[in-house]
């Protein structure tokens, strides 16, 4: 068994890790913490956990926390991680990361978008990018994930055949995303209020995302050339699900179709629908599955249009964060993550 | 490995059947029947299920499913069943029935809410009701068992305590109840479309509904005596959950808090809330729990308030039936049930 | 022309006020206060009034509030209202408070519930509470109205014609209430927010909520006597609307149909539906309706279930509030308040 | 005051009309037809009318519909009002086409996407394309005039300024449009239903869609050339509203905002909102506006984004058909428009 802990554990990734951890059967679940909840029972504050787990919040200091756990999942804010994560590596636990804090290479460019100093700089050369259908190998072999954030998860996973074929143009990309309201996490706010985003559609941040980029990041790496993306996110009036509508230019004909079923067939978190489908995010809800369709509406022109869906939580965090911990500890990729999708 | 049909795989309860079932550890589903859907993979029509289920919808004869099946778990609405039924048990096979055909054990009464003659009347007698709180033992010895409606399941698992301790008025009782729309089963009506049913809330069917019946006779058995019961269903705009709001008048000061407890402590799928408390149906969605929490507003009347909680499509139906196959055939009451609710 | 000014513009009761008001063809909307957002224009907070109007919120004195307005909404939280009244009435301007502040007869009663000292308790026999319904001379000669809160406005509309005729047993009284979400106003709040509220339903306050010593007050005026009412109020996952299910015991045999038909037939917005109706909560949403229906589920017992709805914002606040306005300035009780439901 | 009548009125935009008609001041809705619905009080359809229209449904020929009303409003599927519309027009009865079948000029194409045969094609040229921020003049005299789809209409609003100025690329048009679920009309359908199309969010139609021909012919007729576009409509779990988020690529540097506010300074019922704004659905749900935001997310590249929002059954169906009949009769374009949207 695995020991395993988690810090920050009162907000939707971590009572979402919670729920996974909880059925894998290589897990144990050693500590839990979280600085306003010290002492309350876990199963108190989300009743879904009743008779599912005795754990209560913990306040520890990392000494303490790498005494009991050889891996630490971080369901933190950022700017939370990269204050801790040293000392706990040189404990020897390994951390995976759900917050943003190693997501950039470029310590500048995190300072930037995250308005505040990188606190472990060094680190972030060592930081393996938690894309496991990119760096599977990486990923085994490392002392500390960045697990990719939701938006990006989804439109990468959509644009990566077809930049590591290099069949599209770099330069007009487009991912036109909408998620749920829990991509904004579990906290008090009037924007994300049943009475505000309920009955409404809108698009945010049109001016700039910090997913933005990170996408930009990831797909500049696949193709070895910066690549010019347009992000649009909008906030769609339900719990859970990202759904990236993506489009691209063709610079040849290929069969785009077959690429991607090719491109994905080891990967047993992408699922490739056949042609003319209409991923649904309900289809991933509560699953780790990322699915996708390739479209090509008109003959007349060379553009494709790739529909991607993930559970903002589970594929876009949580779930992920434990596909890489099942690499890292030479786990079939899959374990304790096979739960079907509630439907309806 | 049981061997497990399920015949009209179509509807919420079918398809909610296959995404329990296809997890349990002691089962392999053989058949699924659907008359409309013969021939169509099963998940090419719920694309949840892709990955995880390879069958097809087909159309059997009853000696064929028996060849294939221990037990037959019927997912059709009322009226097909008891057609069928008594030719499958002289070939041996079990049946458990999560429609309303073998509910009412008085055929006249059974004829007078259905509006059809009923064509198994024989069977009523031996029929088991599958309450398992109430009936562990015939239910494990059953050949034919009849799951309970979901506000049946909701509302006499509230009672329950009260009329076995006779402490309550019989007289007086009131569930007022509220479900979500897929109790209204997958069909195509303007009345559940999300632009009726959605930003609305209503009562229905308050001058009779088929399930109160069904729990008068489920709780005067109880306690041996006629009760009245005003019954009031309400529709909520969500997908699913049922949350019942009990009301009795006590007939002597007891410790009712103590009381539920004590009754349902071997009970693994009740979860008896601590005092002053307020089940939310999210807490259960998905999940075969029902959390039940009681209240006394008043110390000047002798008023006490049960709120009780399920999801209609699992502790309601789909969850219940598999919970009754455990018993029947000798398995933990738990197997295959223990998935935590996604919270958000 | 009436010339109004509203404190306390910010929340969902305020800006209900100003989409009414701002059509009503006996107003002018001279003033709007807010602190936390003075200077701002309301329409840069509330796009659906941009090109409606043009006004900014200010922080005004009392004085310099009576000046420019012939009568002041308070659209605040209860605690506001009272220290500022006073003087507001010693200028000759007239007050309508949507606020808890002047609902209670008894200081000591508000200050139990409300956990404050009142602060002017010499203007509670003054107040007039704002129900038309019952008020409605009163009310057209008040200084200062005192406007019912929702639950109380849909709970006494429903049990009126039943407790005025003296026909009903008054200790068995149920009020068992479904709200939308703005009901818990315009706030950051986890509980309220859409991750948490949607998709979910349940009970909260059992062991005792504010409304119910105003609506047990109001209920004990109409019969004079003291009754005794069981009061449950649950969260509804939608935004507005109120469903209030009554339950009541006959003391003896009427028709109560004729009975609220007429009782109501000069109150033009309550609305008796016809016999066996179920009414619904969108049927009134934006809306100053109050839809009731009458209920004798059976014959075997005295029990009547009357089913009554509301918009919470409107007939339970803003509506109502300008309905008071409108008899206090002897206008046309619609005048203003004609608009119809949006259907979906 | 203008007689008018409805054809076709329990759909929808056929309610949406009657709220809107019923307080239009210079309007008497003399008939309103229903062959399903005969005889049935328009109000005992729906609920949200009680008190305010004391219509029935008729079912009347051409002949008599014409006698009693000046203008006709077709709120019918397609290919209904091309059976009548020819007759109406001999009797010198104005007509107003909600539906599809005189949207299209060229009736081969027409014939393509609706697949089948147009009866009534002479008409076509005499048509008027309903969308008076284009068409103003036209539709003042017309006597049939075709109210655009509720994309087209949205779609085109965003594009239109762009076009007419000739600054962008037309071979790379993309429209990425979200619609709630009453874009899909008033039907009994799975798709639709609450437990179907709630908490998910999808694309649909990708390959193509009957609104995709309308918008090309509208904007390439605004441009005098053949433009391209991608058209992506995805399902949106809510009642109302359209959000549209355009891409486009300018051809050179210009002040798009400032353009945008020129182009629809005469336009009541476009609002451009100031820079790096969000317009929300719900801020037009019920309202006849559009509201449109200009946005140039870098300065890399060359690329625009547009975000347009109605509320699908207002501007862009019924409140759009009755901004025609006022300039078709004369009227202030807002007359009877003017109403305030809900918020929350």
């Amino acid at each position: 068994m695995i020991k395993v802990g988690i810090v920050g554990g009162t907000g939707y990734t971590g009572i979402e890790l919670l729920r996974i951890l909880a059925f894998h059967p290589q897990v144990e679940i050693t500590v839990i913490t979280s600085r306003s909840q010290t002492g309350t029972k876990v199963s108190d504050l989300f009743s879904n956990l009743r008779g599912h787990l005795e754990l209560s919040f913990t306040n520890l200091t990392p000494k303490l926390l790498a005494d009991q756990c050889e891996v630490v999942f971080f369901a933190t804010p950022h700017g939370v991680a990269m204050d801790t994560v040293a000392e706990l590596l040189s404990y020897g636990t390994r951390v995976i990361d759900l917050s943003a804090d190693f997501r950039l290479s470029d310590p500048a460019l995190w300072e930037r978008w995250y308005g505040q100093p990188h606190t472990a700089p060094d680190l972030l050369s060592e930081a393996v990018y938690g894309l496991p259908e990119i760096n599977k190998n990486k990923i085994s072999k490392a002392r500390l994930v960045a697990c990719p954030g939701c938006y990006p998860t989804t439109v990468q996973l959509g644009f990566l055949p077809l930049l590591e074929e290099n069949i599209i143009e770099l330069t007009t990309l487009i991912a036109d995303a909408k998620s749920g309201v829990s991509g904004a996490g579990r906290k008090a706010a009037i924007g994300t209020s049943l009475c505000e985003a309920s009955e409404n559609f809108k698009a945010y941040s049109v001016a700039g995302h910090r997913h933005h980029p990170e996408i930009v990041q990831g797909l500049s790496q696949v193709c070895d050339t910066a690549i010019n993306l347009t992000f649009v996110p909008h906030l769609v009036p339900m719990i859970r699900g990202i759904h990236a509508t993506l489009y691209a230019q063709l610079k040849k004909e290929v069969d785009v179709q077959a690429l991607f079923e090719l491109r994905y067939t080891n990967s047993p978190f992408v699922d490739i629908l056949p042609p003319n489908s209409h991923p649904e995010t309900r289809s991933v809800r509560g699953s780790n599955m990322c699915r996708i369709a390739v479209h090509r509406p008109s003959k007349e022109d060379n553009r494709i249009v790739i529909l991607s869906v993930t559970d903002n939580l589970v594929k876009g965090a949580s779930g992920q964060a434990v596909q890489n911990m099942n690499l890292m500890f030479d786990l079939p990729e899959t374990t304790g993550l096979t739960g079907i999708s509630l439907m309806p």
